[in-house]
């Protein structure tokens, strides 16, 4: 058992890196949010990808939210090496709103980060980006609240992905306080 | 709209922090691994947090895993404040192999956490921790696999709540690399 997969099912989202011919989508699930007020958001990066020099050289990534359409993708993106990798995806690019690095058209939302800080932690890079910028559908976020079927993708081993059942849960107590 | 929320349905996990009297238990979705090898995991708390200062006395955290079982539990330790809560709850604390913060009894898997650093970003201290031992229930993750079925817990909005379908996809393309 490696022990990190113990916080597995995570959720799998696309990094978007580069420009140009440059431009690269590296699938990751070692994401978070890490500050409320600014947004900033943290993502975990090998050396040995080339996500990782072009987030250096550029100090932008966009975090695109996959749906289950996406899957293949994904796949792609995670697996293979570097944006010749691009060619045998179905992904288009769009332009950004504040940043160079592109967003991915059909993703659920895009969240353009403009790096803040960097961190070698391990085998790992940890990249933090404040999110200047932002698209989504509507229909997968309807009154800021992510609406569970709209196909999100979660990792859980290997080739295996998984998305989230219709159904919702509420706590059976009450309380005061607040989350 | 908040952005972070574009992020959402995240995982969402119990930390423990403290010993004896004062340990304490928060509710927490801002959690993911940092590195590989050695396996490092990150974890945003807020320093208006209990949690937040018992994290920096002991340099110890548990990150416990909670099934849908435990929904009310976790509901409690994020909406209230400090270790009175936990009488609320039906909590019960097990002792941890390597550390001396307690793990969760009934939590799906427990991870046991040395700070190995910690980095204030915007309103929230990254706390980075060593896993330097675990534990979990065999059902839950038989052959290192995480068990869709099993429960895992992931929040929405506010206080509603998901878990993921019991369906796994799989790309429909194969490649040479990988992930």
């Amino acid at each position: 058992m490696e022990a990190y997969r113990l916080l597995y099912p995570m959720r799998t989202y696309l990094v978007v890196s580069g420009r140009g011919e440059e431009t690269n989508v590296m699938a990751a699930d070692w994401v978070t949010v890490v500050s409320h007020r600014p947004t900033l958001v943290g993502l975990a990066v090998s050396p040995k990808r080339v996500t990782w020099g072009l987030i250096r050289k550029y100090g932008e990534f966009v975090i695109a939210v996959p749906g289950l359409d996406m899957i293949d993708d994904v796949w792609i993106a995670g697996a293979e090496h570097g944006p010749e990798k691009i060619r045998k995806t179905s992904i288009e690019f769009l332009p950004s709103r504040a940043i160079e690095t592109p967003s991915l058209k059909g993703a659920l939302a895009n969240l353009e980060c403009r790096v803040v800080d960097d961190r070698t932690y391990g085998d790992h890079t940890w990249f933090v980006g404040e999110v200047v910028s932002y698209s989504y559908r509507e229909e997968a976020f309807r009154g800021g609240r992510p609406d569970p079927s709209a196909g999100f993708l979660a990792h859980t081993y290997r080739s295996e992905f998984v998305t989230f059942a219709g159904r919702t849960y509420r706590p059976n107590v009450r309380t005061d306080g607040r989350r």
